[in-house]
């Protein structure tokens, strides 16, 4: 196991259930220094576990071991955190209780100030469903987070994005085999729809276009990627977890909480910490207009579009052109 | 029935097996001139029937049954021309054949030519799968089509808008009661899921950020828009039916016939009429790069983007602001 697991004890959550000894799985790089003032957070995405992370992090690059004490934890319902999967009844399954963003972040703070010692963090960092708890961070521990870097991602789940999960959510749980969520075997034939539905909305129209399945990451057909690519992705995965955590998403909202009181405005214009939203260029759902809207309402906010045909997944550390412009730019704003 | 149909009798595709007594349905509108030269052509689109291509035909429109003879051909697998709903055994159901838009237009052209005695068509005009008709017409009858107006569709179906269609496939047929199209009852999870996938699709993310399900179409919230909206879509339809038009779409290729042997740019460079190439401006799967590299290709076309946030929807006839713009354009491209 190459990981830490902080166990919070029960956790009551936003939505009134209360997960006891919830877990919290965690992986840190690099050292605390003796001012604990060198700590990076860097959350996990939708369905990804911490290794799915460290493609951002190395010698030479932003996230520097030998400079930044780096910590990432993984999601709530993402299967080595507390998850259906591996939540005792009677939370377990479909029972497992409806997780927000906010209980992430609630809970990664409680980590990194009970078990580090940490009062800030030069830098909180993420992905996708890791932006939207890089926003919350921002805006929850204001005093505490000195920058962030959202990168495609949002503060708060859109209609469209919404709609999009509903697809997602439909194909999966449209195999009888899911039963509910009280499956006894893999529900294969609705994780490879969701696998299918996940494809298109992955990676960009021009990313197709281009061939970039075929040539920058080398299938064979685009039949071999829709098999090897999105539905080896997706069939390894825990169905409840993955429902579990597209619960998180659709239901993302940084002002859903007792703080903001669901004044989106507020909440991102209660962001202290430097910021860089770095929205994919050509990303099918979180495009770069919702990030405009973002920075606006952020009083230290820059908007930095990541300039890519590869879709979402400009963020997700498969093309070398993406990662070295998102390196830079977090070097820029580590250095600022 | 207000429709008529013209028995082709025994029709064999590009794929090679025989369609006997194939049935084309078709509408007309207008009266043909004693010179047979006021015929236009205006194929439906994806699940669509000839009534739902009516909003764009009606007095002081460009499609004026005063001035035009305007004939509606529906698509073969729509459930009223020859489909695997209306096809007798053996070739009902699954094993309805494969049918190309190479093969609808040919049987069009049988209709127009066998029927009426039409030896030149004004224009032909199409939505998103009818526009794939439309440059069919025109690549394969050069001599005989003078204008098209293919809007919020293409020439060829991309490898990103075949990946869509995937999706949409996928979480039909996960549907244990579709039982590989040998359905006793309608497989309902199936089409809702089907549904819910191409919600995120039909319309953009701007039409979603605005709000315009509620504002514009009155749907009382979003989860309203799409039980009522998408969901009373495709429930009343045929999933066999639905599967036949999906896999035409899919193979869709003006160049993919013994005609052009593969040669996109060839077939597209044949096309003599004058046409207007009118994608939606935010269209998600027919985006306007697409159509500009058809353009290209074209020697006397003209790209006229559709200025509009509803996405592919721009085309569907249920905006009256886009209706007006796409009318505004064949009155210009008709009076050429």
């Amino acid at each position: 196991m190459d990981y830490e697991i902080y166990d919070l004890g029960s956790v009551v959550l936003q939505n009134g259930a209360t997960m006891r000894n919830c877990k919290l799985a965690y992986k840190t790089f690099g050292t605390l220094n003796a001012a604990k003032d060198n700590a990076i957070v860097y959350p996990t995405w939708y369905s990804g576990q911490h290794e799915a992370n460290e493609w951002l992090i190395g010698p030479g690059m932003a996230l520097d071991p030998a400079n930044y004490f780096i910590i990432i934890p993984n999601m709530l319902g993402n299967g080595l955190s507390s998850s259906p999967s591996n939540t005792p009844e009677p939370y377990n399954g479909p029972r497992f209780p409806k997780v927000t963003a906010y209980d992430n972040v609630h809970a990664q703070h409680r980590l990194v100030t009970e078990v580090f010692g940490i009062a800030t963090l030069p830098l909180v960092v993420g992905w996708s469903m890791g932006a939207l708890q890089t926003f919350h961070w921002g805006a929850l521990y204001p005093d505490m987070v000195q920058r962030i870097a959202p990168f495609c991602g949002s503060a708060k789940c859109s209609r469209h994005n919404f709609v999009f999960l509903e697809g997602v959510k439909a194909a999966l749980t449209a195999d009888v085999a899911f039963a509910g969520g009280w499956y006894t075997s893999k529900p294969t034939t609705g994780l490879r729809a969701m696998a299918r539905v996940y494809a298109g909305w992955g990676f960009s129209q021009d990313f197709y276009r281009e061939n970039l399945d075929l040539t920058a990451l080398g299938y064979s057909s685009l039949e071999d990627f829709l098999v090897a690519f999105w539905e080896g992705f997706f069939l390894p995965k825990d169905a409840n977890n993955l429902l579990a955590m597209l619960w998180t998403w659709q239901n993302g909202d940084i002002s859903a909480n007792e703080v903001y009181s669901g004044d989106y405005a507020k909440a991102l214009g209660a962001i202290k910490a430097k910021a860089y939203v770095m929205p994919g260029q050509t990303d099918l759902y979180f495009p770069v207009a919702d990030s405009e809207i973002e920075v606006a309402h952020m009083p230290n906010a820059t908007l930095v579009p990541v300039p890519s045909i590869w879709g979402h997944f400009a963020g997700g550390g498969i093309n070398p052109v993406d990662t070295a412009f998102i390196d830079g730019k977090l070097k820029e704003l580590l250095a600022s």
